[in-house]
This record gives structure tokens, C-alpha cells and sequence, in this order.
């Protein structure tokens, strides 16, 4: 096990009605002037915008709001909410929404009070050392940003899709879950959703650290139980337990808990962003795609952690060597996210004709030439693992 | 799943050598005076305090120690502490030690700072408002007192042995937490700390709460690496990676990871405290006698979640009605108790002519008339809990 630091100082309220105490929660972290960041229209007409509008005035907390948040987001909109939020002197930020509003919104709480360009923290230029507390109001369980360090802004020139990883600074000060907010989430995204958080498990759990017994097994009580309460929320979206149990799931894939003691890989959701990026796919469905073919090249190269994960997740029961085992629960992975009526080819993924040089290409560019924790890869064997896609 | 607030905000520092940063972290919590409480001779011959006071001073933080906390510590160190740190004038505690020592460093904390005498917050007669900072070395993982927010004095004055467990104020600052310092524990005291730590999440994981699978899943996954980590550590004390996995799996069985969802029981410790109140065993070797007795009963009176934990964890592999499966789990967990050496019933623990009679109105004195999260329990189902440990 390797030497670590783990510090997860996010307060979370989770239940029914959470969102109702935004506003104290938000006051009590002495926010007087509040950003609020959201996303599409979803958001407004279901109501929750509203309710924590309302919930913030009530606590004397006044507001100025951002909205229109895309996925895949721009650093446009994070320099929008960076002027607005300075002109309007806000000491905090309120995100309502998924991944793209929350890492949009800690992108901004970084801004606001530096001198230079926000990017500049994104392009490995400079440290964030200082930013604005910010509160979420989580409605799209998968990016497990309301819990994480992490925030994933792509920068318009040249699609640069980067994502920043601090122990700290971009944790969110307090998270409000309510899983009913999740029950009108469309199929494809609550699919996706779920894609999304195994594969920030997975790309801590396949990793060259030996004797991280601990962090194996919650790794892979976490991947059971979203897989187990992930076809319950698909047969019955309403199910509120099923939905709890998957929204929760999504904080614990990404707060670091399943990431002690070891060295995470982060390759698929590399090759997923040039997907995203190129393509403009939604990211979970990218990583169902990614993530067997990768698994599949690494049955072929260093196959034992495939194996426990094939045996201890997958529960497959058979005789075999290692890479058979491997690719008996590489198959059953396939099959739980066809099950969720996720793609696993390109083609399904509607990139029937991906031009593989150039995700490579930029893939190296952004990530260096070797990349990769559990087998270190170049780009003849990116190139391998692209064409696995096929 | 029922709604709940989680909240760890520990920064941890785990690995070789990470003892050393001692004085760098208490000076980063801003404090300059520090009370530095530990137990036995232990911390002064393995060399560790000498480390810490040498770091602290280092960082110029000044320094007054309290040696001496005992298992199961009482009051009256907590109010010597007190007293020593007002007229030191300490802004933060430090405790180098395992679970005793750093209650009573939490119990100074928030002595400190109160009018009244420290007791009020145990008896319940106040609530913590204010409590200086502490920070933890941990030499004895087992409490899980350097992630919790919980307290357990002992009250010299009718031995009245008390948990006071708190959201927030008494969860330590900074854990620094090194495996090597466990290299040197005694058997029976690695053993008692693993049952300790076992038990801790099985508080948590017999619950009539439904659907709380994520949970249950995280819980159970602890749970087994505490068994494969703790066979090789009874083997082999001085596996490096065995007593890293044993160390950090002691933090999560404890820190509320295990628990979020559900209500808890909490049975089994309060019958423990009182063995420990009466006859002085010690904790984890006491749980082992009183956990599987207490699972013998809920096999007959509520068998599913007994059925379920015997089948994903103690891996029983049998058809049959889940009260049979219950009971077949319940042994092997006693066989796993004994494998570590620990006692499974009075007799083995040193008291082979318990006063059952006392053990009971002590403990509903202590903890009312009905207890336990589980199944609710009257003096004489408790009774009959305290007969099957015979």
C-alpha cells in the first residue's frame, strides 16, 4: 500500500426535501451574495431552481444566477460566470445540476479571485491557492463532482478537454442530495450516469500497487451496488430507494475513497475525452465504449487484476487461467451496459467512422506521450486499444 | 434508505515515516501551544513521542505532556488535563496513542473551553459548542477514535462508562497515521483491536433499515479485508501492507462510512462497557464474546440481515432457512475470533461467574429501560443475551 493523504471535508445532506436547506446551509458557510450556476431548462421546470431561489432568499442570501450550462462545458462560460459573478461581488457559488454545472461552477469559485486567467490552473500554469466556497445541489448522479477535487472544463480553441484534479481547493464545501430530483432523468442519461461512476472506480481499481486489500474490496462493493440498484432505477425510474442507493454510489466512486493507497490509471477517461471532445458524445456513453476495449488489452497484458475483477464482481465462477477469466467478465461488463442500453462499439456509440490518428494524436498531445498508471501506453498501443473500439 | 448528514472533515496522512510531519500539521491548524496527551511507556520507549515533541518543536510549537491514560480511561485524567492545559494555556491537544488515549485527548478538547464540568456533555445534561483542535498520531488502530467523532469516558464515581458521540466537534483535525507503529503490538491487543474494528461496522450493518445496499456492500467489503488483512498480520506483525490495510481499515469501520443510510444498534458495546465497568477486560476482547451471543438471538428473532451477512461475508455457501444459514455464519465468525485467540465466551474472557443480574440493571440504568437500533431489546431479552455468552 502506498503512502497517501485522504481529506474529504464535503458536508453532504441526503434525503427527501434536502434542498429546502440550501439557503441555512449556504448562509452557514457565510455566503452573503451567491452565484447560482444551472444548466438547461430542466432545472426551471421542474421546480428545484426555484425552491433553492427561494430557500437562499429566505436565509437573506441574495442572488445573481448563470444558466444555460452545456455538457461537455465551455471555459466561455465559466469567463461569463467570472465577469458576472465580480460585478456582482459574490463571495460564494450555488451549483443546481450535474457534473458540467458543478465542475463549471468550482471552475468559476477559482476565478473570481485570481488576477490571471482562470485557464492558466487548467493549462498546469498555475496553482489555485485561494476560491470561493461553493454549494451544490446535485440533480444528475454521475460525475461525483459534488464530492470530488476534480473539475473537467474543455477550452473552445482547439477543443482541449482538461481535467483538474486539487486535494482541496475544488471540494465543495457542503452537498445537498435529494434523490427524487433524479427520478424524471431521462434512461440514456441515468444510464450514462451509471457508466460514468464505475469507470471512476475502475480507474482507480486496475492499478499496478500490490496489497490494497482494503480499497479492492469497498472498490468493488461500490461497482456490485451500483450495478444491482443500477437495473432497478432503470426498470422503475421512481424507485426512490434504488435511486438513493445509485445517487450515493456516484459520491463514494469519486471522493477518493476508492482511490487509498494506490495508483490510479485515468487512461479511458483520457481516450473518452478526445471522443467527447471530436465527437461530442455524452461522456458516459464514451466510457462504455472505452472502458472494455481498454480492459481488454490490459486481459492481454497484465491480466490478474482483470481476473479478481472478473471473479469478485463479475462472479464468474470457472476454471481458467487469468486472461480467460478476464475476458469472461470483460463479456459480462458488455453485457450490463448493452443491458442499460448503452453502446459498446463505436459504431453504436454513432461514430460508425472514427478517424483514429487523430484521436491519438491529440491524446498525446494533451497527455504526454506515455500515459497510463496500471501499463504505461504509448501511441501505437492507444492506437491498439481505439481499434478495439471498432 | 433513510436520510442522513455525513461529514469527515480528518485530514489523514497515512504511510511510513508520516509521524515526522507531526509538527508541520498542528502548526498548519494554527496552533502554537499544545497539550501532548499519551498512554503507557510504550510511545516513550518505541521512540514515537520523542519524534513528535522533536517535530513540534521543530515547527515552534510549544509543548506540555500528560502521560499515563489508561484502558478504558477515566475522568479523572480528563479533568488533569483540563486543568494542566488552562494553566499551560494550550490552543490544541495531541494525542500519540490508540483509542483511550485519544478520547481523552477529544474530552480535554472540549473540557477546555466549558464552564461547567466535562461530564455535562457525557451525562447529557449540555451540548459541545466549542472545542479546541485536536490532532492524532495513532499507534493502536482498533478505536477508530482518529476518524470518529465520538468520545468513551469512564466516570470513576459508579464506573459509569459512557460514549458521547458528536457530528462535528470531536472529530480529530489531522490523523497522522503510520503502519510501522503497529509493528510491535501485542497479539492479544492486535487481535482485541480487530474485533473491535469488526464490530464497529456490525453496529452499523444489522438494521431495520431496507435498501441501504450501497452501505451494506461498503460494509461488507471492510469487513472482509479486516479478516484476510487480519490473518496475516496475527502471522506475520511485521507485514508492512497487512498492517496498512488492518490500520486504515480500523478508520473506515468508524468514521461513518459504514453507517450512512441506516439506524444503528449499538447493543453490543453498551453490554460491553459494562464487562469492561465491572471486570476490567479488555474492549475488543469482551466484543468478542458478546457479539456472537448477541447474533445468536437476533438469528431466532430477525434472521434475514444474520442470513445475509453470513452469506456475502462469512461466505456459507448452504442452502436452508436463513435462520440456519445465520447460525452457520455466526460460527464461523466465532471460529474467526478464536483463530486470533480472542475468547467467545465469559469463561475464556476471565469471568467465569458473571453477575448477569448486575450486568443488566447496570446497563439499562445506563442506557434505559429499552435499547438497540435492531431490535429492541427489555431486560429480559438482554438477560438472555448476557446467558449465551456462558
Amino acid at each position: 500500500m502506498n503512502n497517501f493523504t485522504y481529506c474529504t471535508p464535503t458536508r453532504y445532506l441526503f434525503g427527501r426535501g434536502v434542498e429546502i436547506e440550501t439557503g441555512k446551509q449556504i448562509s452557514a458557510l457565510g455566503i452573503i451574495r451567491a452565484l447560482v450556476v444551472y444548466g438547461g431548462g430542466s432545472a426551471v421546470k421542474s421546480g428545484v431552481l426555484g425552491r433553492v431561489l427561494e430557500s437562499l432568499e429566505t436565509a437573506s442570501v441574495k442572488t445573481v444566477t448563470l444558466g444555460g450550462v452545456q455538457p461537455n462545458p465551455l471555459d466561455d462560460k465559466v469567463r461569463e460566470g467570472i465577469a458576472l459573478g465580480r460585478e456582482f461581488g459574490v463571495d460564494g457559488i450555488v451549483a443546481v445540476g450535474g457534473g458540467s454545472v458543478i465542475d463549471t461552477a468550482k471552475a468559476i469559485a477559482a476565478g473570481i479571485p485570481y488576477d490571471g486567467d482562470f485557464w492558466d490552473f487548467w493549462a498546469g500554469k498555475n496553482v489555485i491557492s485561494k476560491a470561493l466556497p461553493v454549494g451544490v445541489v446535485l440533480t444528475i448522479p454521475a460525475a461525483g463532482s459534488e464530492g470530488s477535487g476534480n473539475s473537467v472544463i474543455t477550452l473552445r480553441e482547439g477543443m482541449r478537454k482538461i481535467s483538474l484534479r486539487t486535494d482541496y481547493w475544488l471540494r465543495p464545501k457542503v452537498a445537498l442530495m435529494n434523490p427524487e430530483l433524479t427520478f424524471t432523468l431521462p434512461p440514456y442519461q441515468t444510464a450514462a450516469g451509471i457508466v460514468d461512476m464505475m469507470a471512476h472506480i475502475m480507474e482507480r481499481y486496475f492499478t499496478p500497487t500490490p496489497e490494497v486489500e482494503i480499497t479492492d474490496r469497498v472498490s468493488e462493493g461500490v461497482l456490485m451496488a451500483i450495478m444491482e440498484e443500477g437495473r432497478k432505477v432503470m426498470a422503475h425510474p421512481d424507485d426512490y430507494d434504488a435511486r438513493a442507493n445509485i445517487m450515493w454510489s456516484g459520491t463514494l466512486a469519486h471522493n477518493g475513497i476508492c482511490g487509498t493507497g494506490r495508483v490510479e490509471d485515468w487512461t479511458s477517461h483520457a481516450m473518452e475525452h478526445e471522443l467527447s471532445a471530436l465527437y461530442g458524445v455524452t461522456h458516459g456513453a464514451g466510457l462504455a465504449v472505452v472502458f472494455p476495449a481498454w480492459l481488454t488489452f490490459m486481459a492481454r497484458h497484465s491480466p490478474a487484476k482483470p481476473a479478481q475483477f472478473a471473479r469478485r464482481v463479475m462472479k464468474v465462477d470457472a476454471a481458467g487461467s487469468d486472461m480467460e477469466l478476464a475476458l469472461q467478465g470483460i463479456a459480462r461488463l458488455k453485457d450490463f451496459f448493452r443491458s442499460l442500453g448503452m453502446p459498446v462499439t463505436l459504431a453504436e456509440l454513432g461514430v460508425p467512422d472514427p478517424d483514429i490518428p487523430e484521436l491519438v494524436r491529440r491524446l498525446h498531445d494533451n497527455k504526454g506521450a506515455v500515459i497510463g498508471g496500471y501499463y504505461r501506453l504509448e501511441a501505437p498501443q492507444t492506437t491498439e486499444i481505439y481499434r478495439l473500439m471498432l
